[in-house]
């Protein structure tokens, strides 16, 4: 793993050219072809697409319920338990993110106010074959759940041996109330706009590779989406008081998702440095995703050794990592300098695994940098919100000679009549 | 104006074909090619773009601050005063949308919660020539100062008579950082990659034309944006109980502002309906904008008449539209019945366009049906959240079965791994 020891503006240099994201316009244009034929052909698409891209000829898209009720009931005791665990705490974390609306009649005569009110129907979007996760599939309905939403629908890609079992118990676990095997850039249209099965929703979210992504992103405007996923990343900031081989072991755990994904440590430590690169190559030589792991720390992860700890703190929030451990004796203590992260861990036991399954906060989380301006996945994002005004005649009379001559001034004369017609 | 008495299904299907979204690729590949260039030529790219759309040569894209300060001296005191009227009432409004991050400390041993920090710089873009609107830089501003972030830059297209009093004033007033006289895609190129002189930004909010919103669509990713804005619209649910001239005004309000723009009302009265459609034309003749607001009326409005209040709800919240008024002697009573809109006036007085000015809440809305997931513009839209856990060594261990038992299921040994290394 790549040890850098450079000052903090040589740094961010670095790190800006690890973030820069590449549009592949070949791709842009074939999510739009099949976009487009989604909208035209409907059903009879997404079967000749899952045909051609799946290799499974699909006759009924949607799951039936009792086979959703037959995974749950046969899944092995321990996997049951551990997530009806994980229900239980992503539950009791995302209650608390429940806002209210508010109404302000401080004013005679005026009532001012919004309103929060839950999306109506909502799409995931699970992936296939071996990157098949239950876990995501709570952190994604829960949410949902808790704001209110009326229906949640899923989509994940047919697979000729059958949906991963796993899976199929999870959605019934959060309670999704249909499953529809279709996948790739034709299901996101599917949700978007669509088809004899398949009714639009108002947002779609989950994760997917670069052709879900994409289509994702197309589709934009025409229905909300969580945010453009990019792959998993870890930054830790560490002292000398750390273990190395704790570290060296956090790292990989993200480095195994993906060969793009990045694992960074940023120490002040010169020989905390050197313990974790030697610990991620004797880690690295037992992991069976050895290859992806390997991949992910020679080509996209690095070791920074600063000199203080601002300059630690400052390089991180400039990297804005999806996930931020502290690793401090004193990590609560730190936690007022973040200003850009998805999830942070704080101290020794909150290893980055933690939050991505049991203890409650969610692990969609803004990558590649989007952290400064995007949040974790929450209640907040299945709601949108109304505003609400009733004035008195007194009220509005009181405010005419203002609203006409900002209207006046803007060129909008039919705004300032419109005023003028109730008196 | 047209008047249709279908039935609630006829109407939906009629509807829908009001709220077709269409892609124009030439648009889309023109503005690909002006962020392009931005990126790689940076100021240099600006100029040229300034010179071939705008006509007009920039040498410094830095407006001086004392031209803003003394557009506000100079400013008529009525204009001042009306202005400083919705400062007012907008900071008020929005106050009430400010929201705290949370601790859960329940469970011995573990700290779970959620920080709530504020977008450190913001980029907004002004429109300029004849739709240059002082109020919305209000509308834009004051919410972001509120939330809290550090620094607010606005960009406006140079013009060859300068820019508009009134907006510099009231960028002066929204207490605006810096202003940029660079426009058009170029601009929010700019805003989301950074050149010499402008800095990049976190998230870009404002309205604009096709080039503007196709390039805040493209940068989407990069930067966060407040939403793809379309015509304005206003929906009215009214009965009998109406005024007939001052419908028409208020839909013509909204006619007045694009030719694409869309006025509907809906009611249960046939008589209504008549009077309305003969009001619209009288009240037309002698409007400035006529030949707008015509357009507007012929090609993309209509009346429905429903044949009860059930089926009128019904029909607009498939509408969704952006601004709503509920024109009834009871309007309170029917606010619980309203699903989608982005602002809802309430009554006789609560005009549409008292929203757009003084009133207090966003005139920053969604459209063309996107207030079936989309939010007013308001203070959640300037920060983002970051989730925090620690949990003591028995807290961790408790959970240890659970978690390695997902990581193992999902093939994610490296996160079973993780965990283990700490016992």
């Amino acid at each position: 793993m790549k040890i850098y020891q450079k000052n903090l503006d040589e740094m961010k240099e670095i790190v800006s050219e690890y973030t820069q994201a590449t549009v592949d316009m070949h791709i842009e244009k074939s999510v739009q072809d099949i976009i487009q034929k989604v909208i035209k052909d409907g059903d009879k698409a997404l079967r000749e697409y899952s045909q051609k891209f799946d290799g499974v000829d699909v006759s009924d898209f949607l799951v039936p319920e009792t086979d959703l009720e037959n995974a749950w009931q046969t899944l092995p005791e321990n996997l049951k338990n551990s997530l009806l665990l994980a229900k239980k705490n992503i539950t009791s974390f995302h209650e608390l993110e429940k806002s209210n609306g508010f109404v302000d009649a401080s004013t005679p005569g005026i009532i001012r106010g919004q309103k929060v009110i839950p999306l109506k129907r909502v799409g995931l979007y699970i992936p296939g074959g071996t990157a098949a996760y239950p876990s995501t599939i709570l952190m994604n309905a829960i949410p949902a759940k808790i704001a209110g939403v009326e229906e949640i629908v899923m989509v994940t890609p047919p697979q000729k041996e059958g949906i991963n079992q796993a899976v199929l118990a999870a959605a019934k676990l959060a309670g999704i109330d249909a499953v529809y095997q279709v996948g790739g850039a034709q299901a996101i249209a599917a949700l978007a706009f669509g088809t004899e099965t398949i009714k639009p929703v108002d947002k779609i979210v989950g994760p997917g590779n670069i052709f879900v992504a994409t289509a994702k992103k197309q589709v934009f405007g025409q229905v909300a989406i969580d945010m453009v996923a990019g792959p998993s990343e870890i930054g830790i900031l560490a002292d000398d008081s750390a273990c190395a081989n704790e570290l060296a072991a956090d790292l990989l755990s993200q480095a195994e998702h993906d060969k793009r994904a990045r694992a960074m440590l940023v120490t002040n430590s010169l020989q905390l440095a050197k313990n974790v690169a030697n610990e991620i190559e004797i880690q690295l030589e037992k992991l069976p995703r050895k290859k992806i792991a390997q991949a992910a720390i020679e080509d996209r992860s690095f070791i920074a050794v600063m000199e203080n700890i601002t300059d630690m703190f400052s390089l991180m929030n400039t990297i804005a990592p999806e996930h931020l451990e502290i690793q401090f004796n004193d990590p609560m203590e730190y936690l007022g300098l973040i200003k850009n992260a998805g999830s942070v861990f704080l101290g020794r036991y909150a290893s980055e695994p933690l939050g991505d399954y049991v203890a409650g906060p969610n692990h969609v989380l803004p990558t590649g940098g989007t952290a400064r301006f995007s949040s974790p996945l929450g209640v907040y994002d299945f709601v949108k919100r109304t505003q609400f005004i009733q004035f008195s005649k007194a009220a509005l009379k009181a405010d005419v000679a203002a609203i006409t001559t900002l209207a006046r001034t803007e060129g909008l004369e039919a705004h300032a009549r419109a005023i003028e017609a109730r008196f």
